[in-house]
């Protein structure tokens, strides 16, 4: 066996077997093959598919290339949620301590961000201290005390999948829904999670150009998870506006804290009620979504959330007075209000625009080694529906760099799309797929 | 512009423009891409190919990405010569002082070998002192001073094609007829060659797997040449068995030398009067190919060719002593028969198996920094159209590693294939496209 033949036959659209599959995984993982050989094997991948058995064997094969962790010791409610990516995306954020108030452990391991998607991890460390790094026995010990805990995935876990990423990143391989499949279904079987919600987003800002595309995939999750014998339910979201009202990692995190007080963006809170429902459907014998949401909105409004957020971040090290007084995140040296030319109501915002917008102003790395501007970002004034008259403000620019205020004025701008028909349907959630 | 765009264009099985391929080749000259990037540019034209202006314009941007050399002002008679790969190719050794011999003057610009297609430049060398590094004035110099020169093409001409022939090799490219076009028009253009006649072999141990797809390919290059006012003819080759009988870098030179003192294989003769008359008739007015073959077969026999080699080898700094005494080359450790197991007649003799042998033995590398064993190879006794018993030699493994002799003689045995029939057409030159 060696990499060439196994280039060449999923050229021909062969079928790779298990072992040509591990091989090449392992080859990966050890880099005893060139990146280039790998980025051959993805592009083939891209042009020919791959079997459901094949995308079953390189999820194994990339989760076993590193550490597994088993988390039945520690409960066997624990309910795990990704996103397959998502501009302002905080969802996560709000519900790992909106599910520990409920009483569901949460098991948090996530990895840090990589270009417009910005990672769980970059954000949390915006508070100060926040610790992300320990050892497996360190993780499971603090969800014993505090029910929850957020580890950062690092090189321990399926770094055959890190290495993969970023290559499908690097040769325009990011939509290839088999390759997605795998990757997502390799990080849940290493990280142990039995019970699992992916909100796949689709649109503008995404991998995934459409609903459909979110359907095959989402129906490949869980048909995937039957055959790992783990519970999988797909909820699918519209990414056609960022997600509640700010990008950027401060910013970010000074709007979960405000949302778990109570000030939540509509569609932020649209997410969160939807993933959240099915994860305590899927972690409890609460099967009734409504109840379930209803649950969500309760454990917010009682301020229980808040303080198992706090919680967390004692917990982890973190400074809780940045969570008390929110205004102590270090704020941007320029915050200018980007106005309307134009009079509408907000039809769309381009996540993809606001992403390369947010990147550009330093709030995401385009490579590892890139450091992150905590401070940079934008935050958005009007959503969706939103009615706007020409000289209101859209949205500010959060950034440390005069230069760079003009250009990205006129760009964020374009991002809005404006209609003069009020729109109906202005729910993030489009379709709950179990 | 930017690569993304390029590889999902291609992918999509899009022309790409002169400036997206400028584009494409300027960055990977300068590595401001990644070698994963130029594989996956490099995998989807291998599954959609190119059109022939996009092959043009990419043999263009390839030979421009270094020096461009001009030897018009030298002769307007010089030919080139170009094999697509053969083992135990020493046709190219002879060729140049024949030509010379007979006032024609050779400017060869050549590369060191890779894999199993070792370099002319690499065998060469084996002549103690032999020097091929000369900067372009050196170079002309010396043609202009002896009627030959060979010269180390380096980094310095190409250096794009350097890059993506390393690349096509990592990711099983090597038989996509339109890159390889392009690759070997690129060199011709950089080294200023306007009359070329290719070499392009087929079969076993070669980039081309018959002789349909060597036609194809050679119906490419004259069409290329044509666009760039080149004139180009092809010579298609059976590489049914290697060339001669000698494969290993100081052995092919001690046959180079034999054979142009008159002891020359059968075969390799074929290819040398096939190549050389055509040469001759772009060179010259004798148009005539058995004409040119006869002036081929009386300037050996004149000892005129000879001692061209002797002043060329005396040009670059080479030592004769070696030329005339080729006693004087060093001879392996072990010098190993490998006897018949079979009888009958060889009707084929796997130039595959034999060209990893000679690698596996030291008399190739497989990547640019391994060193070459000068005295590793292998020697052919029994070619096409032999009768031989059981017990008779075959051939003998040259090697200083003892431990190499057993397993390398069984391998050896296996790449004989043997008929009862008497073969009728043993040639090696199946067709001349012009």
């Amino acid at each position: 066996m060696d990499i060439k033949s196994i280039i060449r036959k999923k050229r021909q659209s062969g079928e790779l077997t298990e072992e040509e599959i591990k091989y090449f995984i392992g080859k990966l993982t050890k880099e005893q093959i060139s990146e280039a050989q790998a980025a051959a094997v993805l592009s083939y991948i891209y042009v020919n598919g791959l079997t459901e058995d094949e995308i079953l064997n390189l999820s194994v094969a990339m989760a076993e290339s590193g550490d597994m962790i088993d988390l039945n010791d520690i409960s066997d409610k624990i309910v795990d949620n990704h996103a397959t990516g998502g501009v302002g995306d905080k969802a996560t954020l709000l519900l790992m301590p909106i599910l520990a108030a409920l009483d569901i452990p949460v098991a948090k391991i996530a990895s840090r961000g990589y270009g417009v998607s910005s990672g769980i991890i970059d954000k949390l460390e915006s508070i100060p201290g926040f610790k992300t790094d320990f050892s497996i026995d360190e993780f499971k010990n603090i969800i014993k005390n505090t029910g929850l805990c957020i580890m950062n995935q690092g090189l321990n876990f399926a770094p055959a999948e890190g290495k993969l990423y970023k290559l499908r990143n690097d040769v325009a391989c990011e939509n290839s829904l088999p390759i997605l499949a795998a990757s997502l279904m390799s990080l849940k079987i290493a990280t142990g999670s039995n019970k699992i919600v992916f909100d796949i987003t689709c649109g503008k800002g995404t991998y995934i150009n459409n609903k459909e595309e979110a359907k095959r995939l989402s129906k490949l999750l869980i048909k995937l998870g039957k055959a790992l014998n783990k519970e999988v339910a797909c909820v699918i979201t519209n990414m056609n506006q960022p997600i509640g009202y700010s990008i950027g990692h401060n910013l970010e995190i000074r709007e979960t804290i405000m949302a778990l007080k109570g000030v939540i963006a509509e569609d932020l809170a649209d997410v969160v009620e939807a993933l959240g429902s099915i994860m305590i459907s899927l972690a409890t014998e609460n099967k009734d979504l409504n109840h379930n949401a209803k649950l969500i909105k309760q454990v917010i409004k009682s301020g229980k959330a808040y303080e198992k957020f706090k919680e967390m971040v004692s917990a982890q090290c973190g400074d809780v007075n940045f969570v008390e007084d929110y205004d102590l995140f270090k704020k941007a040296k320029n915050i200018v209000p980007v106005l309307s030319t134009e009079e509408g109501i907000v039809e769309s915002i381009d996540s993809d625009i606001i992403g390369s917008i947010a990147v550009y102003l330093g709030a995401g790395r385009m490579k590892e080694e890139e450091t992150i501007n905590r401070t940079a970002g934008i935050t958005i004034c009007k959503k969706i529906g939103d009615y706007v008259t020409v000289g209101e403000t859209l949205a500010y620019i959060h950034t440390e760099d005069d230069k760079k205020i003009a250009g990205t004025a006129q760009n964020l701008q374009e991002a809005f799309e404006f209609t003069t028909k009020k729109n109906n349907s202005k729910s993030r959630v489009l379709e709950i797929i179990k």
